[in-house]
């Protein structure tokens, strides 16, 4: 599959300019990739591709690459950094959560406590939930006024090209799930015990308002899907497939990026160990 | 192996009160773990069983793990990181490495740093490097005044105290590898094309100052390994014992820690998602 990404990555990329079709695509998506045991098999050896890629990445110092990973309640965050950056191991990647902000992030503006989590050169910089939520959940819950949230797409995308003009790679990624599909994964949370945790009420709220949700989604993926840093809609309604594509698109990328080993500048026979 | 991680615990801890005794303590101590394929094997369990126990710290939500890691150049602070805690994922594990301060670092006191990065609870957070540097490097070059400097072990376990105090379970390591096996991987990252990045001339300095180096930290060891944050000296010319012994002292101690589920306030036929 790794031979191909280009092509998935092209059925999955939001064409700058054009709208989203959320509503059109597949969360299931057979045909990107048919088998289930040649995905996993990809995950796998994409996983160790990115891990040996991040070395180069951290040894060359130059770049950074930045993964936003957004979708809602249950669509599989957490199952994807640990499928797809789970082998990289806790050196090369940095994870970062963002929830409902704290009282110190909303004394400053929404792209303060993003800014401060930017990886820095070398890292495999992974944010689980982002910038997105101010146009997302605060959206749909009208936690800022229209013509504020209005104005921020514009400053996401001057934020987002900022960045890549500055070193740092962006791969946005939606996961996107079907409404049954949500269902079948809340539920499993009430039923199964050792699943108990991960369940709160407030997600019940949240799926009440699901057509607003997508409809927040197709605003932001539409008007944010830009030539520097296009958004990825991944069918995300089989874990393994998600994952296959991610990790795809990841290598992908990185690959590209080619980070070189640095040529040291003295020759081994200038030092005596003693 | 896994039945007796608190024999090898005890022999590789430092008594609080008494002399850390570097120079008798052996960096490959073979009695310790004899059979590598065994050591390797008790890794992997140990690796699992910490990536699950993990999940239960972040799902309790109350407490959180601190490793230090020290150890001179070579040492294999990184090979630690990777080796123990990559199989659990970038998700509950946070690394933080500690280089030379920055102008804005030290523009603080020594601990404002460190204090900063303590992982939140729920997660394990690694420190490759620690405050201890500022009782190791910054004493033998002479980088603060020795008044300074002899202040700091108590202001270390007064900080450590109240870590413990706070929820914070504090584990320290120092990678134990002689004279001999450093030279040797020095030798390496000069003779390896692939390594060659990670050699830095400047280490060959310090190995110049290898006996103030020991020096420093039999001091170090031995004046700040409490009852609540002990110190632990690891025998590390072996990669792989020195990986199955932390492993095994981590995992013991996330078992006596014992985290748990919470317990949900709900039943799950409260809920009917639609």
């Amino acid at each position: 599959m790794t031979t191909d990404w280009r092509e998935i990555d092209e059925a999955v990329r939001v064409p700058p300019g054009a709208a989203a079709m959320l509503s059109k695509r597949d969360p299931v998506s057979p045909h990107l990739i048919e088998d289930k045991d040649a995905g996993r098999a990809s995950l796998k050896e994409d996983a160790e591709a990115i891990d040996a890629l991040q070395d180069a990445l951290w040894a060359e110092h130059t770049r950074a690459l930045l993964v936003v990973l957004q979708g809602i309640d249950t669509s599989g965050k957490d199952g994807t950094v640990r499928g797809v950056f789970g082998p990289c191991g806790p050196l090369g990647v940095n994870v970062t959560p963002f929830g409902r902000p704290s009282e110190e992030e909303l004394a400053h503006d929404y792209l303060w406590r993003i800014h401060g989590a930017v990886p820095k050169k070398g890292i495999i910089g992974v944010f689980n939930r982002s910038h997105y939520e101010d146009v997302l959940v605060v959206k749909v819950r009208k936690l800022a006024p229209a013509k504020v949230i209005e104005q921020r797409y514009e400053q996401i995308n001057a934020f987002e090209k900022h960045l890549t003009e500055n070193g740092v790679v962006v791969l946005k990624f939606m996961l996107h799930i079907s409404k049954d599909e949500q269902k079948e994964r809340l539920q499993a949370r009430l039923d199964e015990p050792e699943s108990n945790w991960k369940f709160n009420p407030a997600d019940l709220d949240d799926r009440k308002l699901w057509d607003e949700y997508q409809t927040a989604y197709e605003t932001a993926l539409t008007r944010c899907s830009t030539a520097h840093a296009p958004w990825r809609v991944i069918p995300a309604d089989k874990k393994w497939r998600r994952n296959a594509i991610i990790a795809a698109i990841v290598r992908g990328t990185l690959e590209e990026m080619a980070p070189a080993y640095p040529k040291p500048d003295w020759k081994a026979g200038d030092f005596k160990i003693d």
